[in-house]
């Protein structure tokens, strides 16, 4: 057989064990909290039919698509894009099955042909949680406060999740007159003011063809909510309160208003931090699904390294089910978390406890000799019966040295070694690499020891 | 947008809640398993180069595998078809940063198209660990030992794990003076041993072009090898001796008879269960990669309803990372559990620990009315501060009779409220659904006594 260059497709990678660890103990965390707030797995298949999948996302998406087929059959398949439609299209498909409401988590990897880049790969990891029939704030609520709390069992605190309103934002809409694609400009424009400033805005909002007078309305109000500080609950209700005088008649404004006022009394209520919260009425996020309240959560970092955008988003979109369900759409509203972006960041904070090793191997077991390797076996699955993640040193037997360097080199903390003198007298010698520390003990108190020292 | 029908390719299936935490429960009993035997994760893309599955399966197989491509890159992608040959392309291409032995545990889906039957599926999870860099056998007895334990940890007990060794297979072919197609032919008679008892076989090797000689000494052979009871680590022992008397001077058969005979003094050594190990000269498998032992786990069951076929298997394969290895090959040895078999049987058991709800939901925190909602939403986030898993009843308020009946349907097993009353007291109304049970405690207590009912 021809031998092969080992390579892999453009833009996808291996992780090896060690950042497998890393990976592993972020997305678990993020899992647990989920579970924690009552949502529960669910897994579709990795590919849907291609049907599904397409006039889903927009064109310029959907040139990322990865389409596959096999020759048995005439189907049109394609790799999962994100984990929202394969949600709709299997909650639409299993309804019968399901109570309402539907709160449901999914971690799992999406395929899309992005032009690769440092740090942006083809096949990545999305950590999604939505809440499927539930109209109400309180379920709005309750994403945001599990994005805030998935964060914080991360180990971050630096961070903060705006806050907006797509039904706010076309009563802005109405209330500069403007429709059609000056509707358009507009958000684009209001997107954009983070990065222009006020000044930038208004260029860009007369640029785009909004009358002078409406774009003096517009910063006037700009103004009123996005200076001095913005962070915060309660700064954000006097922020919505101001904008509520302003946009007095609106229905639209008032309703999103409305909403968000609720959503921030009721986050209180629930004990989300207050600088982990802001109203950014300059949020507006590209999916055009979105109905009601969005969420974005941005670090607040001024390490170059970490401008990595926003490491989680999310909003209420109420008539997705629509496009799967006869009977029309069902409420939904829910949150992703940029796994990747953040297990960037976590590497360069180093935010993994220090009980997390670059090897799941607690404890060495040395092999003195041939004669010995029967008792090492024995011992060896007493620890693995004790629960201790347990190695057997494998293959022809090496100078004791060898074996403990070996132990050092792969970052194992332990190494347990049974020799004849000791075997005779059931005694195991334990070794602490990092401290150099011997000590010879009977064969269960060693069990003990090292189960006290791994914990 | 055009109304579709939510549907699922062919041999595709979502996973919904109830079935996924059963999912989990085994998949992570499996990998702490794996882990206590320290091996770690490797991750590999889902897709590779076409060209680095296609050539590795045989014809049959290759039809099986499912292409990708997108519209941006003229490369050739295929979806894995297995985990061997991911990890032996992935070992190649990172060796530098890997220490040997390299310990790897994957548990990942695949995607064979394969006809659709019932119970079998064209995505489906595989469960490997594997060893590369050992040529001795303490890591074949490893490996065994391994399968054993994590069959042991998610509760099985009536199974074997049969042994035999492609070297004998081999040595078998001298005695029998048989090679070529008339081998393969003796293989396959062998493998039939099971379904067509000793007379068949003796059929299909006269049929074989097996000459009458040869085959009365093979019968012989196997008599002596496969009559009476064949379970148990000690008789595999005697049965070995006796086959080496019979084999004596055919160097392959004596090489792998000698492998099996250390295996099997190993396997007592580490301690594992005599009545779940056999020696059976019929067990051949299939795959063509294997060079040295190999192993075939089955469940021991009279219930046709168990009747899936293998429940795991393994074995040598020294050749292997050749393919992409400049440097020729290193030995590698493994295993590979049949997680999806083994779900069919745990569910058909109920195999399940009774802590494993259908919900991940612990307790149910009803709310009395829109005033008391604020203090529903203290009460749910203290729950999960302490770790557990609470949800907040949301929507518009329900009659609490409803709220109760939905944590009864949906299998939650607590329901916890705070009524006006109580709330002025700091006091918490708690329910156990299966008891009918209720009691009212201080908001502490209530949290305390919920951990201990959940834990």
């Amino acid at each position: 057989m021809k031998k092969l260059d080992p390579r892999l497709p453009t833009g996808m990678r291996d992780s090896l064990p060690a950042d497998m660890l890393r990976r592993q103990y972020a997305i678990n965390q993020i899992a647990s909290t989920f579970e924690r707030f009552g949502y529960e797995p669910l897994q579709t298949p990795v590919m849907e039919l291609s049907e599904t999948l397409t006039g889903k996302y927009g064109e310029d998406a959907e040139r990322l698509i990865y389409f596959a087929q096999h020759a048995r059959s005439e189907e049109q398949l394609a790799l999962r894009y994100d984990l929202t439609v394969p949600l709709v299209r299997a909650f639409a498909q299993h309804e019968g099955q399901i109570s309402l409401p539907f709160r449901r988590y999914q971690i799992a990897p999406v395929w899309r042909a992005d032009r690769p880049q440092r740090g942006r790969f083809r096949e990545f990891f999305q950590c999604d949680a939505d809440v499927i029939g539930v109209a109400t704030i309180d379920a709005d609520a309750e994403v945001v406060n599990l994005m805030d709390s998935a964060l914080v069992s991360l180990g971050f605190d630096d961070f903060a999740i705006k806050i907006s309103n797509r039904k706010l934002l076309t009563g802005i809409g109405v209330y500069a007159g403007v429709e059609g694609e000056a509707l358009a400009n507009l958000y684009k424009a209001i997107d954009k003011l983070d990065k222009i400033g006020m000044d930038g805005v208004k260029k860009e909002l007369i640029q785009g063809g909004i009358p002078a007078e409406s774009v003096e309305k517009l910063i006037t109000m700009f103004e009123s909510v996005q200076q001095g500080d913005t962070l915060g609950i309660k700064v954000g209700l006097e922020r919505l309160e101001a904008l509520r005088q302003q946009l007095q008649g609106i229905t639209e404004a008032e309703i999103g208003l409305g909403e968000l006022k609720n959503l921030f009394a009721m986050l209180q209520s629930l004990g989300v931090a207050d600088q982990h919260i802001e109203f950014d009425i300059s949020m507006v996020r590209g999916l055009s699904y979105y109905t009601g309240p969005i969420f974005e959560a941005v670090l607040r970092s001024g390490d170059p390294e970490e401008r990595v955008g926003s490491i989680g988003g999310g909003g209420r979109y109420d008539d997705l089910t629509g496009l799967f369900r006869k009977q029309g759409s069902l409420p939904v509203v829910g949150i992703s978390l940029g796994i990747e972006r953040l297990i960037v960041i976590m590497d360069n904070r180093e935010m993994y406890p220090s009980s997390l090793n670059r090897t799941v191997v607690q404890v060495l077991v040395a092999v003195f000799n041939d004669t010995m390797r029967p008792a090492a076996m024995r011992f060896v699955s007493e620890l693995r019966q004790n629960g201790i993640r347990a190695e057997l040193y494998l293959g022809p037997v090496n100078k004791l040295g060898k074996q403990f360097a070996y132990a050092d080199k792969k970052g194992i903390p332990l190494v347990a070694l049974i020799a004849p003198d000791e075997d005779a007298q059931g005694l195991v010698k334990l070794k602490v690499l990092s401290s150099q520390q011997e000590s010879t003990l009977a064969r269960a108190d060693a069990v003990q020891r090292i189960r006290e020292f791994v914990r």
